[in-house]
C-alpha cells in the first residue's frame, strides 16, 4: 500500500507518495505542463549536468561558509548518485514548460534534498534538515543553475555528435580514396559540364563536412560561457562575494569544460545568443547533409533511367508494389532529419527573440529543440554512414562511356580552338546527336586526330592540365 | 525461450522471433532507421487507419474478383483487431523514415497477414495462404495506400483539437461576458490609446480563435480527398476496373468520413498541397495564440510595477530564490508550444518542397510534423483553458483608476474641442503630470464642467458614444 | 528659386518646398525611416486604395452630417485625382516603418487635404479649411483606414495574379495534350517505377496548381473584410452612428468588391488571421513551383548524362566557359522567386506574433512582405509561361527506348506471375543487364510471347488495363 | 536618332543600340528575367567587386602569357574605370536571375571588354580584338569569378554594417554610464524580480551587441575564402598552372582584402556554407535587436497606464486621431527589419539546400538576400542610435518609487529570515496591498528597523551586497 507524506509551499499544501523523491513542486510542475509526454530524463546529460552543478554550488557554499558542512556534504553525495544515473525516473518534468525552468530547477532541488536527507539518515521532506530552496539551491536562482546545467549538458552532447560527424566525413573520405580513378561527368545547373573524378566528388564531400567540425568547436566556446552566482536577474543579489568565480573553478574540475564566467551576469542571464549560433550551426550541417544526399540519390537514380553512376547498398526491398525496386531510404531518411533541423532552428530563433527584459523564459523549449536536433543529427549521420555511405560502390564504366559520349568535352577544345568554334560543335551535336569528335576532327578538321588524342587521354579528362 | 521463424525477401533471409506478427521488412525497417525513437504507434489513430484502409481494400478486392473471399474475410477480421488496438505494440517503425512510408505499410501488411494466418489456422509466415504484398497489399501500393492511412488518422485527429479549440474560446467568451463591466485602458503600440471594456478585449479573444475552427474546416475538406487506386504512381497499374471508386465507398462506410476520391490521380499521388494547408492553419492559431498569451503576460505583468489588470491563477511558486513570486507559467507554455508548431510547419514546408517526379518521398517527415503539432496543441488549448483562462480574475478598482488618471481620454474630446486644442492640452498634462480634466476644464475653460460630465460617464468611457 | 511654407504639428513647425503636396508629418516620417529606400508608391494599387478609402468615408462623413459638404466634395474630387494616379510622386514614405502605418495613413490624408484646398481656391497648407485630420481622416483611425486600404489593394492585386498563375496552368495542361502520345518511365524516389503518359505528367501540373486558383478565392474571402468605423481599438470612438455601416458600403460601390465590415471591430483592428492565411497561400503555391521547377530540371538534365526526355526552349547561352552549354534558367528563377517568398511568409509570421494588445504595429512589414511576394510571384508565373512552358518538346523517342529497355516494367507482370517471381527477374536484369522480357519469357518461360505481346502493348504500357 | 550594332551568339544575332556598352547576353537576360525589377547595380560595391576579380585575372592571365599584353592592359584600364563607378548605369540584370549568375558575370565581361575595345581605339561590338569570353573572362567560369565578387563585395560592406553596429552599442553603453545610478525594478516573466540599476540594463544591451561584432569577425574569415581558378567545376580546366594562386594574390593586393585560396576547388564551388554562417549571423543579431527594441517598447510603455521606466524622444505624432499621442517608432520599425532578416535567412538556407552537384545555381537569391539585410541592417542600427538611443531619458523618481513600493524587495529577506518566512511575507502583502516594511518589520517583527535600514539602503538595493 502507498503511503503519503505532506508537503507544503507558499500555495498550499499536497500529498506525495512515499516513494517519490521529487518534491511538491516537482509534482505541481507534472499537473501543470503535459504538452510533449516527453520527460526531461530523457536526455540523459541534463540530469548529469543538473547534478553538476548542484554539487558545484554546494562545494562553494561549504566553502564561503553560508551552507554547513554536514549538510553540504550529504548533497554532493547525493549529487554523485543523482549524476551517475541512479535516479532517473525521479526527472519527469515535461521538456516544454512554463517558469523558465523553475520547475526543473526545483525538480533537481528536491531530488538531491531528499536523497541528501537519506544519506543523513532523514526521512524524506525533512526539509528542515536539509531544504530544496534554502541549501540545495543555496546562492542560486533557476536562472542561473538551469542555463549552467544545460550548457553543461549541451556541450557534453556535442563531444558525441561532433565525434559520429567526423566518422561520417572520414567515410566520405575514404571513397574519395577509393574512386580516385573513376571518370564521371560533371554536371551544373544537372546539365552535363565538364569531366572529373568521382574520387575528387566524394572527396569533396568530406571537405564540406569537416568545416563543419570547426564550426562545432567555434558553438562549444560559447556555450563555455556560463553565468553561475548571478542569482535571479544578474545583480548577484543572495551570493556571497567571491562565490560566482569559485563555484566557477569548481565546475571546471567537476566537469573536465572550460567553462567561463560570462563578464556581464545581467546580460548574460537573459542572452540566448549561443543557442542561436548553436542552432545556426546544425541547421548549417543539416543543410550540407541534405545536399549531400540529393547528390547521392541523383547519381544513384535509375537504375536504367536515371544517371546510375553508383550503386547504394540495398537494405529493403522498396516498394510493396514494384518487385525488385530498392530505393535510396537512407538518404531519404536523412533529408527528413534535415528538415526537422531547420524547422527547430526556427522554433530556437522565435523563442531566442520573445526574451523579455532581464531573462528568457522561452528557454525549456530551446533546449527541447537543441537537444532533439542534436540527438536525431548524430543518429542521422551514423545510419548515413554505417548502412550507405561505407557500402556505395561505382559504376566505372557506365560512368566513363557517358563522358565519352557527352558534349561537355567540348570545353576542353575552347584553348585551342577559341570558345565560339567549340559553341558551334556542340550545336550541332546537340542537333544532330554526333559525338564532339567526329563534328571536330572528322567533319571540321579544327584539330588532327593527334592533338585530340593528347587532350582527350584518360588522364586528362579526369584531372585536366592546361594546353593550347 | 524465444523460438524463431526465417522469413525472406529478394534481399535475403532473416530470423524473426516467433512472437513478432511483424515480418522480415518491418525487422529490416528496424534495424534501417533510428532516428527519433518514437514509434509510430505513437499516434495509435494513425495504426487504427492503417487498419481502416486494408479492410477498405480487402472488401473491395473481394467484390472485385482478385482476392479470394476466406482470405479477404481473414484479413478483414484481422484489421478489426488490428483497428482496435490489440497489436499497437508490433507497429515500431520510425516516424521518420526513408521509403516514402514503404516500412510504415509494409508493418501493417505483415501484421495484419499474421493476425490472418492465425485467424485461419495457420502459423505466422505462412505466406502462401496470405500473403503480405499479394493479399494484404492486393491493388494497393505505398503510394495510395500510406497517404490514404495519414488522411483518414489526420481527419480524425482534427476532431478532437477542433474540440478543445473551441472549448477554450468559449472560455474566453464567458470572461468577456464576466468583464463586461470593467472599465480599461485600451493600448496600441504599448501606449494608452482610449478606454475600453475588458469583456469586448476578452470576447476579442474568443472571435479571434473561433475563426480558426472555420479554417480547421477549411483544412478537413482538403484532407478528405484521397487516392485509392492510384497504386503506384496513380496510373491504376495492377488495380481491377471499378476499384478506386469502390474502395473509397468502402473507405467512406468505414471510417464515417466524407472521403472523396482525387480527380487527377497522377498529381494526387505527389501532391503535398493539403498538408501544406493544414500546417498552415495550425501555424496561424500558433501566431493567434502566442499573441493572446503574450496579452495575458502583459495585462498580469506587476503586481506591483507592471499593468496588473488582470490575475492569472497562482498554479506553482514562479522562482526558487524569489519568495511569493508567481509567474504566467500557462501562457509561457502556450507560447513555446505555438514556437514549437511554426518550426513544424517549416519542416513540413521544406518536406513538401522536396518531392519528386511521381511521388514525394518525404512523407513520414510531415506526418511526424502534423501529428506532433495537432497533438501539443491540442494539449496546450487544453492546458490554457483549464489551468488559466477559466480562472482569470480581473482588477477592477486598479484598472478603472488607470483610465480615470490617463491622459489618453482626451481623444473623446477631439469632436467637441477639435484635433489641435486636444494635443495642447495632451501635451501639457505629459509634461507637467496634471489630469486632463484640470487643464481643460479649470485652466483653459475649453468646455464646461457640464459638457464634461456628459463626455466622461462610465458608460461614455467604456462603449463611446457619439457627441459634439 | 524653391519657396516655402511653415507647418505645425504638436511637436513643433517645419519648413515645407511649396511643391510638396504632402505636408509636416509626412516630411518627418521621410526624417525617421529609411530602412528599403523604397518608397510606398512602388505600390500603385496602395496609393489608389487609400484614395478610395478617404473617398468614402468623405462621402459617409457628409452623409451623416460631420463634414460640411463643400470640403467632402473637395476631398471626393481629390481623392479621384490622387486615385487615377496624379500625385504618385507624392506618396514616398518608406515600405518598412514605425507607427503601425500612420506616416502612409498621414501621406495620405495631407496629400489629399492639400489637393483639395487647391480645388477649393486655398493655397497648400491652409488647413483651416481642410485639414488633414478633422477632415480628410475625420470618422478615422491609422488602425482602420490603413488596413482597410491595405485589403483593397490585396484584393485587386490577387486578380492579377490569379490570372497569370491560371494561364500558367493552362500552358500546362496544353502540353499535357500535346504529350499525351508520349511514353515515359514514371520515376519514385528517383528510380525508375512504371511507365505513364507524358502528357499525365503535364496534366497533373495543371492540376496541382488549378487547385491554386481555388486557394487564392479563399484567402479573398478573408480579405474582403474590413474594421472601418473601428476608429483607434475598435470602439468606435469619434465615429457618428451608423458610420461603420454606411462608409462599407461606400467602399463596396467605389472598388466595387465584396467587402464586408467586421462583426467584431476590436478584434478585427488587431487581427493579422487574413495576411497569415493569404501568405500560407502564396507559400504553398511557391512550394509547388519549386516542386514543378525541381521537376523540369530533371527532366530535361543532361543532354547525353541525364534524363533527358524533354528540351526546354534555349533563352540565353548558359556558360561563359563551356560552350553550347544552356541551362534551365526560367526554372531556375523560379525556383530562387519561390525561396523569396517562403522566407517572406516567415516575415509575416514573425509579425503577426509580435502584435499587442489591441494593434499590430507590424502591419507595414506585412504590406511589403505581400505586396512583394505577390509581384514576385506573378512575374515568375508569366516568366514561366511565356519563356519556358509553351516552348517545351518532348523527346519523344528517347523516352519511349528508356522505358522498352527497363526493369520497371515488371511490375506489369505481378498479377500475371506474381510479385515474388517478379522481384527475383527484377534481381536479375539488375545484376546482369539483360532485359526483363528475356528473363520472363526466354530463359524462365514464366509467360509466353503472345501473354507478353498482350501485356506489353504501346496502349497498355501507358495507359495500363488490369489483367491477369 | 538611336543607331544600333549586331551581335551575335551561338543562339543567332541581335540588335544592341550603340550606346549600350553591355552586350548580347546581357541583352538576353534583360529580357528573360524581370521578377524584381531590382538591378545588380542598386548594390555599387558588387559592380566594384566585379570589376577586381576581372582586373585580378587579366594582370594573372598576363603574367602566365596566356593573354596579349596590350588586351591585358586594356582590360585593365577598362576594370578601373568600371570600379570607381563610371559604368554602374550598364550593370542591369536582375537580382534574381537563373543561371547562377552567368548573366552577371557576361554583364560584367561585356561592359569591360566594350570599354577595353574603345580604350584601345575599337568600335564596341569588335570583339576579335578584345572578347568578354576569350579575354575578359579568360580562365575564369561564372563558377569562380561571380562567387569571387560576391564574396569581395560581401567582405567591404560588412566592415560598414560593423561600424554601424558597433557604433549603437557604444550608444547603449553610454548610456549605461548616464543611469548608472538609477535605481529600478529587474523583471522577469514580466513580473517584478529584484531591484537594480538602469545603468547596468542598458549596459547589458552594449554588451549583448558587441559580442555580435566578434561574430560578424568570424563570418569574415569564412567569406575571405575564394575559388578563383577552379573554372567551371574545381578541376582547374582551361586555367594554366599557377593561375588559382597567382590571381588569388592580385585580388589580396588590389582589394586589400585577406583573400585565401580554397583547399579543396571542387567543394568551394559549390559550397554555400559562408553564405549560410553569415546569414545566420544576420539573423542572430536580428533577434537580439528585436528583443532589445521590445524592451526599449516596454519600458517605454504608458505613460500612464504602462511601466513607463524611460522616454524615448518624440520624433512624430503617433496618431491620426490620438493627440498627443508618441509612439515608439524607432523600435517598432527595427523589429520588423529584424523579421525581414529572419525571413531571409530562411531565403537563404532554402537556396542553400537546393544546391545540387558540382554547382548551388541558387547563389543570385542568396547573394540578393545578404545583400538586401545587410543594408537594412545598416539603415536600421544607424537609425536606431540616431533617432532613438542617444536621446533616451530616464524617469528617476517614478522608477525608484515603483522600487521602494514593489513585493520584490522581499528576497533581499532570504539570507537573514529564510525563503519561507519571506514567502509568507509577500503572500499577504500580494493579498493586502500592504507594504513589505510593515509587514517583516511592523507586524511580524522579523528584523528589527536598524536591520531593515541596513539592508534597504539605495545603495544595497542598485548594487546589493551579500549580508546575514
Amino acid at each position: 500500500m502507498t503511503t503519503f507524506r505532506i508537503e507544503h509551499d507558499f500555495l498550499g499544501e499536497r500529498e506525495l507518495p512515499d516513494t517519490a523523491y521529487y518534491g511538491i513542486q516537482t509534482l505541481r510542475a507534472l499537473e501543470n505542463f503535459s504538452i510533449t509526454g516527453i520527460p526531461i530524463n530523457t536526455e540523459r546529460l541534463f540530469v548529469q549536468a543538473l547534478a553538476y552543478v548542484k554539487k558545484g554550488a554546494a562545494l562553494a557554499n561549504c566553502e564561503l561558509g553560508v551552507l554547513p558542512a554536514p549538510i553540504g556534504e550529504a548533497i554532493v553525495a547525493a549529487c554523485d548518485r543523482v549524476a551517475a544515473g541512479e535516479f532517473d525516473n525521479q526527472f519527469l518534468t515535461d521538456m516544454i514548460q512554463g517558469g523558465a525552468g523553475t520547475s526543473v530547477n526545483m525538480n533537481a532541488n528536491e531530488v538531491i534534498a531528499n536523497v541528501a536527507l537519506e544519506i543523513m539518515g532523514h526521512p524524506k521532506g525533512a526539509y528542515q534538515y536539509c531544504h530544496p530552496n534554502n541549501h540545495v539551491n543555496c546562492s542560486q536562482s533557476t536562472n542561473d543553475a538551469y542555463p549552467t546545467a544545460f550548457r553543461i549538458a549541451l556541450n557534453n552532447k556535442l563531444v558525441g555528435y561532433r565525434e559520429t560527424l567526423g566518422a561520417l566525413a572520414d567515410a566520405f573520405a575514404q571513397k574519395g580514396v577509393e574512386f580516385q580513378d573513376v571518370l564521371k561527368m560533371g554536371r551544373t545547373q544537372l546539365q552535363d559540364a565538364v569531366p572529373m573524378s568521382m574520387g575528387d566528388e566524394f572527396h569533396a564531400f568530406a571537405t564540406n563536412l569537416r568545416e563543419e567540425l570547426l564550426r562545432i568547436d567555434d558553438s562549444r566556446r560559447l556555450i563555455d560561457e556560463i553565468n553561475m552566482g548571478a542569482t535571479a536577474i544578474g545583480t548577484r543579489v543572495n551570493a556571497p562575494a567571491g562565490y560566482p568565480e569559485l563555484v566557477t573553478e569548481y565546475l571546471r574540475r567537476i566537469t573536465g569544460l572550460n567553462l567561463i564566467l560570462a563578464g556581464d551576469l545581467i546580460e548574460a542571464t537573459y542572452d540566448t545568443g549561443a543557442y542561436v549560433q548553436l542552432s545556426g550551426v546544425l541547421k548549417r550541417t543539416a543543410v550540407k547533409l541534405s545536399k549531400i544526399c540529393n547528390d547521392l540519390r541523383l547519381l544513384s537514380s535509375g537504375p536504367r533511367c536515371g544517371i546510375n553512376e553508383i550503386n547504394l547498398p540495398p537494405l529493403q526491398p522498396g516498394s510493396s508494389i514494384m518487385p525488385g525496386k530498392v530505393n535510396p531510404v537512407v538518404p531519404e531518411v536523412v533529408n527528413q532529419t534535415a528538415f526537422y533541423v531547420i524547422g527547430a532552428d526556427l522554433t530556437v530563433t522565435m523563442a531566442a527573440e520573445a526574451g523579455q527584459l532581464q531573462l528568457n523564459v522561452m528557454e525549456p523549449v530551446i533546449s527541447f529543440a537543441l537537444f532533439t536536433s542534436i540527438s536525431y543529427m548524430t543518429n542521422a549521420c551514423r545510419t548515413l554512414r554505417d548502412k550507405c555511405v561505407v557500402g556505395i560502390t561505382a559504376n566505372k564504366a557506365h560512368a566513363e562511356s557517358l563522358v565519352r559520349n557527352s558534349i561537355g568535352i567540348v570545353t576542353q577544345l575552347n584553348p585551342v580552338i577559341g570558345y565560339e568554334a567549340s559553341a558551334e560543335i556542340a550545336k550541332e551535336a546537340l542537333l544532330t546527336g554526333k559525338s564532339v569528335h567526329d563534328i571536330a576532327v572528322t567533319e571540321r578538321g579544327l584539330l588532327t586526330q593527334e592533338k585530340w588524342d593528347e587532350i582527350f587521354t584518360f588522364e586528362n579528362l579526369i584531372r585536366p592540365v592546361f594546353m593550347r
